[in-house]
């Protein structure tokens, strides 16, 4: 089933104004609903130190200069890679960019031609969809995430005349279910993507934050023949303050590579050099290897958590049939109850019960998840928490 | 006459290739290529102050956290506005942008429906061209730029049932030409949007910088009424590296500009909230009330360079029939000559005399400009200056 741009536009239209107008709407309430990071872990004690710390930013006045249209992050991630995943990224085919969100929407500007189709999870992040819509490329939900439902839906389209240009996913810890792809799948996804030509879009704010296992190689380890693009972000690792992310395209088509960083000149010139140098005097001043190392307190923090909240649900949601998942890692919990729960009942949930989540299905092209929710805790307090699942399940037993 | 965006896409690629392969291959030529700001006005003594005096910054944790999409400026840039040019924005008509770069593909990506035309002065910023270029939005050049020009080109469009949808402009001090429109013209392109719904977008990132008189009124002063788009820019007043500036648009229909909000937050989410608030700290600690006061060291600065480059014209130039223009402010200078000067003149200039200069021709999208050299001085030392124009003298006397 393919989703038109201006069809696709309106359902997420809603759902951001839905999701925009709750916070706005019941500031003091507790919040399940925002996938932010813990304030007190991405909140810098000085700038300053970061700067000198930085080699870009000793480099003249590279800084506070325009920059090279592909940034100066190549080493940077290069290095990071190296220790966090054991592999290598070519710094030459990493571009700067505005957030992991710019580097989705080069993609699609720069890589689609008109008609192509943007397969997508269902549900699936809403920044992805609702980037599609704006660029006017159809999406392709494919449901369940297998690789027989993506081959299927690839040939589907061919058969139609039409290409899948792209698979955008989030393989772990997931916005918005909060689930990771097994190694089988990926693999699959790997080969499939070597036989048809279509393009694995990784986006993977969360790997970091594995709690317990680290999760299965990323696709981009897998492949680096140049059918995974990462889509990369600093904004839950560094700060969401920064908005700065990455492309890294190994093995890319030159020509390809070259067309985005054109669009990337024409959209947004060239990304801040200043937060560049920033984010890599940062990781330089606090001595960590990699992301992992950098982020293990955070880690810990979010760790500790995910298991108040699923302490409280063992300990409240007992009157209620409701199952959820106890996520691996990352900032979100899906929480599946015995009957549908939309934004009505999310108005409500806040306004008589001082408690925000969110309905899974603001988050599907499709609707699906109508009733699930999606549980953010990563920037909840633990008595927080356990108050918030206290005003949940009263809220869910009086509609029992 | 209408340039389609592949065949402008070919132009403006082949203009980029030229100027950044310039620049690399000659790392030790004296530069009048870039059109960039003195490295020693833009870059800051510290970034922690600038945070400390941000109330951005102090409003909790909001510089390290992801902000709302339409951003924090307006009240800052609606402080600015009345300091330097009298008037009034309502703060709610801003957007915080990467850049003005982005400002602009954000009018092309939501206002712009399939077909309609960009107007844009020849020659132009190549940041404009090439952004309609990759946002797949035709182009109709108008030259001269005149009202009268731009009312037959919005009615020849209109006769082959086309929408002229916005106008582009510089009207401060040009990049590339370095001339400024005088308030007739302004006053007739106001009352010719009011008159049609031809959108003005009013691009001025040099207007701080009058060197002598202060230019006539800005359009959007002169409009204000939701017929003038400004695509603001802090690039060249604070810092290139801060990748920082602003879309306002005053008496905006709500429609439109919510679909620019809604198209910012999928090409970004939103700008770094870091930046925004080292922007507003660094204007507030320094006491001045506008970009004027801000701006008078380097504005100071930018004359003598003015001045040191038209004396070593007057000086050195009088064996070549040239002329050149005095600007007002600003960064550039254009230089016409008695003769073509192409791209290979222009690398030969550089690899037999070490001085890089610009064709005007680079920057059109029609090719004008053969007989006529941008000159870039902002960023040039005095004695450079001498030098520079000593080293195109001889360059130049070669050819005739």
């Amino acid at each position: 089933m393919i989703i038109a741009p201006d069809s696709l536009m309106a359902r997420v239209g809603e759902a951001m104004n839905v999701l925009n107008g709750l916070a706005e709407r019941h500031p003091d309430a507790i919040s399940f609903a925002a996938g932010r990071p813990a304030a007190e872990v991405v909140a810098w004690p000085t700038l300053d130190d970061a700067l000198d710390a930085s080699r870009i930013a000793r480099a003249g006045t590279a800084a506070w200069q325009y920059g090279p249209t592909p940034g100066l992050l190549g080493p940077l991630i290069s290095a990071l890679w190296a220790a966090d995943e054991g592999g290598s990224i070519d710094p030459e085919a990493v571009i700067a960019t505005t957030g992991a969100q710019e580097a989705l929407w080069l993609v699609l500007t720069a890589l689609f031609e008109p008609g192509d189709v943007l397969l997508v999870p269902d549900p699936t992040y809403v920044g992805a969809t609702g980037a599609a819509a704006v660029a006017r490329v159809p999406v392709a939900p494919v449901w369940p995430l297998t690789p027989e439902r993506v081959a299927a839906t690839v040939e589907a389209l061919a058969a139609e005349g039409r290409r899948a240009r792209a698979l955008y996913l989030v393989p772990d810890f997931a916005n918005p279910e909060g689930d990771t792809l097994d190694e089988a799948t990926r693999r699959a996804l790997v080969a499939l993507a070597r036989r048809t030509g279509l393009l694995l879009l990784e986006d993977s704010p969360y790997r970091a934050f594995a709690f317990e296992a680290p999760p299965p190689p990323s696709l981009l380890a897998l492949d680096g023949q140049g059918h995974v693009v990462q889509l990369g972000s600093f904004a839950k690792t560094l700060s969401p303050g920064l908005r700065l992310g990455w492309l890294a395209w190994p093995g890319a088509p030159a020509e390809a590579f070259a067309a985005l960083v054109r669009a990337k000149s024409f959209v947004t010139l060239n990304t801040s050099a200043l937060t560049q140098a920033l984010a890599e005097g940062f990781v330089r001043r606090s001595g960590a290897p990699g992301l992992r190392a950098l982020t293990a307190p955070a880690r810990s923090l979010y760790r500790s958590r995910r298991d108040a909240l699923v302490d409280a649900l063992e300990r409240r949601l007992g009157r209620v049939d409701a199952r959820w998942s106890t996520p691996g890692g990352g900032f979100f919990l899906s929480l599946r109850l015995p009957f549908d729960f939309d934004t009505d009942d999310m108005h409500a949930c806040a306004a008589r019960h001082g408690v925000l989540v969110c309905p899974m299905h603001l988050f599907s092209p499709t609707g699906r998840g109508r009733d699930t929710l999606r549980l953010a805790f990563a920037n909840v307090e633990p008595d927080q928490i356990a108050e918030g699942v206290d005003r949940l399940a009263r809220a869910l037993e009086a509609r029992c």
